[in-house]
């Protein structure tokens, strides 16, 4: 094992500044293994990383290595590793936390006060030829998959955990406003979950296209109609309630602006639940929440996810979701710095771009 | 409306002993429908009236108009009717509950002591041209859902009950014990609900086949293997963990035999659920209660079902569930006395035999 | 039962404006009984009618009668009655669903589109002698309980649902913002459900010396501390976690304003809960939502409550809670006018005024 | 720290033969502390191993130390450690999982097939002068809580799960069946959830007087009274139902008989639920599943407990929960054969024994 000494990396130096690096990689300590990373996706917070070099009170502060959707191949085993064995494939859940505080006790442990989570200043990622992760959050996949798609079980994590703290049962209505990757990932869980009545609202057709083609039952384009009101019609004609008792048993804000946060308050029938997992930029937004609270609509935020990967990948082997469908461009390890570039600029015509690190 | 004033209805008066008499068919009171029927699904317990002429403690002590699995089309309208107009076709929920008692207002409406619920004596069923029905009681369905389908709307409330009292989530896995209709239709309820290993066990392999046309992913003759060894290799495999700990998520009995009880306590993995759906013929049943309860095993009946409907509706209107596919024998109504004889004889090798008594 | 002619009434004809009417009471219908009233408790939305001839949307456009925290005792049955007999002293449930929709169904029956609901337009309240009301919402109360006691159940059930709706465990801690009748009432069926911290917050100190007497093991005057402040240090000590990770499970808004409303989103842990059961007077709130989110913070806001009554029975027969305590002034029915000026101009120094309708 | 070289300890060398050694006691390891062992409770559990060498598989095959009812002070802390500091006065959970299966990753570690439990072989328990413990399953305990009750929080724990495992809320009728130390902590915390209406269920007067004094709200010797019956007749009268309908909300079996088992199941209301706490000596029990299962009575067992300790100081602290009462013999360390030879003759007239090991 003492053979390997370097791995090829790219590193964020600056705003808009990636560089190539070589940096050292451990063995893999008791309980590790080792990855020979094949694929990463390129994430939305990735992006925003490059871009502006902080989100929220996360800040850029040391390079930082980005990357944090990732699947492999297993290469070397710790100490006392048991459930893999070299050769596997594997997709990364890429937060390890502490294992000891009461949120991880409780099985709440995407909110450790101690998470390490990759790509999150000051814990790099895995843009790099290597890297080492707990063997428990190492998970084999099954042959039928690609790695794009092991890749991509981590935007798909997010869609099942939006999916399950929305509580989304058999025969529910919801709404996903914005369809993006984690739209689509989200609208996919939903629909996994039970829901019958899916409702897609974005700005752009072509994405709604691919949200018809998810599973959207109804498409909205947000330039054309008026969102709440179509969710109130469709929804109200379904249950035979009147249009004041409208709306979905479930609404999804992924886009991550203030107006369609407004919006995803409106979206559910009384009784209902909204999800926010997009975040507005601003931090403080102007919200009707009398009427919200009045209607007993609950808000749920999310951040991040706990216990998803095993439901992820049984919902991916069993074709219940499809990722791949889901990667609009790809490019070489190599033009990484090119994919970001990509990424950043055609925001609006891309949906996920996929970096082969593979050898 | 004063023009109509029987109805040629089908009447168990004796074990295996159907006649025919002309009844009167009252106008709809406020709230009411009156329905002309199109569809009769024979249901096992309608047979077992059939035959024995009591189930457990319910006893046919008077002429008994059987059929419970019921649609049809709105034909008149009572007072103060909104939801429905004439010409609707419908699902009709064959158990009204008092709706003011705790149970009626907790939702838990399937418990209602003072419970209405059609071909359970000393209540009729539909087994007639005409039934007048509770508004809220009769489902309107898409034009894209047959007649055929929407009378199964029934057993597929049951299955979609069992799957929610099961808890039944994203990715976990499930062991649907008899692939019978009650079977078929739990099988298909939990897949929707986000099964993505679903093993059915029977001991006909004609049943095995439709299981797995219907999503079954795993199907075990009960005849040539060990079911609870072969359902703890296949989790256990999924799961990485250690046999020991193998098993299902989900455990669905509804075959309703001794030896099949016994097998359902065995089959989920620690921390599990069984699911009675069906019931074994005797009171008592020896059971290892004390390795179910020290793994955590929760037992969970079933007693009919709850605001299933909307969801039922939802589910096939969507695709998701497919209920045609059950259909394997069909009689007109004037053959109403040869569906009973055929049901009863020919039980191994029939799913569902349906009665056409549309005009 | 027909010498019953007439019923003194206490109506609202405009904003200040109580009037004396002599109304008619009609006979018990079927399944419904005829009360006594015996105390009426004073309510802040009665008051709100009062001083501004609305809640929201909805509007005093006819006289109204108000009063719908009610007791008394049964006089007369309607046909089919069974639960209760003459004599029988009760509290009355205010809101009478339509048992039909899919939220009555489904146990849900506070939000039903066809609620009628006591003293909210164009509804009456119980502001008279005599009232008819259906036998299921009219509960009987034992012995020990007095009636004082039974007309404060009404806002014991907004106590019992906000904790309901918080999911109050045992060893929970919460934060109740506002000591008054409501938070008084919510600090109790906390308290009653196990939690084990509970910290009032208010600006009146005999407020906060009664929440103490109630239960709050922790009080803080917002004039003198930082509310926020203090309550992460009070449970980050309790629970080991870091001050980033200090809060409450759940915090109860019941003080109606902006900055409680914004209080009550910081008062709680990561994966805490807010329940909104106090409602600011401006519709639209500027909110730190991306913050509440991202911590995994739910909002949830209460519309009345239901299935209340049995257990807010069982908590005060059991001496759980307490209301006598809470009635801080009485006035005779004659003095109905002079309750309401009073409940108007000494909010600050009041608890719960009471009225004394009986005979 | 290595002056420490010996740790007096009791060790079970074969069915009732304890002797006494003297064994090396290991330095804190890293997030590890070492406690100076203050009092050991005598667990229904210590006395089996004690007198048969076995619990159903669990086989005492080499010399083991008994007592995993366990309080102390910390003495020494190793790297790492940041929640305690030596003079802490903590109460030990006896069982340490693994950390990172599913089972502990979703928070239900008692279920973790690398369990490392005291007192359950091979592990050794506690009844010894020291023992080392990790960090996170030490809790501090706060002054006013005696080392008595600290030890008893772990049968405390056992009554928090099994509360929370039946669901007991705000209100509920509970009937717990069984009075002895299991049976009144869970009597306890089925009060601290909420329950209204507590049933205790005793052969012995003497255990019935203090579950009376514990809460209860109603007792029944069942030599004298029939106590599905009386348990039907008392919940009927208060929810107005039909005696077919009545019975508790939630019954705990605490006595670990054939008969309580059987009575268990009989005495929940239709959709109420059946905890198995204890555990009958047959693995084969002959029961009315099928009543069970018609009537939607859940059947949940447990497994010692998860995430309870934190609840149950909470519940100790605040005063909801007493247990210093539950101690009804008290031996020296020096005694502890003297104690075990007690709590095997005397359990008839014993509820519980504490072995006092401080210096």
């Amino acid at each position: 094992m003492n053979e390997l000494r370097s791995s090829r990396t790219s590193v964020l130096n600056a705003v808009r500044d990636l560089r190539w690096e070589t940096r050292e990689v451990p063995a893999p300590g008791p309980f590790e293994v080792r990855v020979r990373v094949g694929r990463i996706g390129v994430c939305g917070s990735d992006v925003h990383y490059y871009t502006h070099g902080r989100i929220g009170n996360f800040i850029v502060e040391a390079p930082l290595v980005l990357g944090h959707e990732v699947s492999g191949t297993v290469e070397a085993l710790g100490e006392g590793v048991t459930r893999l064995k070299v050769g596997d494939r594997v997709a990364l859940e890429p937060g390890v936390p502490c294992r000891k505080c009461e949120y991880c006790k409780t099985g709440h442990y995407n909110l450790c006060p101690h998470m390490r989570f990759m790509a999150t200043p000051p814990v790099d990622g895995a843009l790099s030829e290597w890297v080492v992760w707990p063997e428990d959050f190492a998970f084999p996949i099954p042959d039928s998959m690609s790695l794009d798609a092991a890749a991509l079980l981590e935007p798909l994590a997010v869609g099942v955990w939006s999916a399950r703290r929305g509580g989304v049962k058999m025969g529910d209505s919801v709404a996903v406003i914005g369809a993006g990757p984690i739209g689509c990932t989200t609208l996919q869980a939903a629909r996994a979950a039970g829901a019958t009545t899916l409702i897609a609202v974005d700005l752009e057709d072509f994405r709604l296209d691919l949200a018809r083609q998810l599973g959207a039952t109804h498409t909205i384009n947000a330039r054309s109609e008026d969102p709440v009101a179509r969710i109130r019609e469709i929804t109200a004609a379904i249950s035979g309630l009147p249009l004041s008792h409208g709306g979905v048993d479930v609404a999804f804000e992924t886009a991550g602006s203030v107006p369609t946060c407004r919006m995803s308050l409106e979206a559910p029938r009384p009784g209902g639940v909204t999800v926010l997992v997009g975040l507005p930029p601003a931090a403080e937004v102007s919200l009707d929440i009398v009427s919200a609270a009045s209607r007993e609509t609950d808000i749920r935020g999310i951040f991040r996810y706990a216990n998803c990967y095993p439901a992820a990948i049984g919902l991916v082997a069993s074709g219940a979701v499809n990722l791949d469908v889901l990667v609009t461009q790809r490019f070489d390890f190599a033009a990484t710095p090119e994919a970001f570039a990509f990424a950043d600029a055609e925001r609006a015509r891309s949906m996920k771009v996929m970096i082969d690190v593979s050898p």
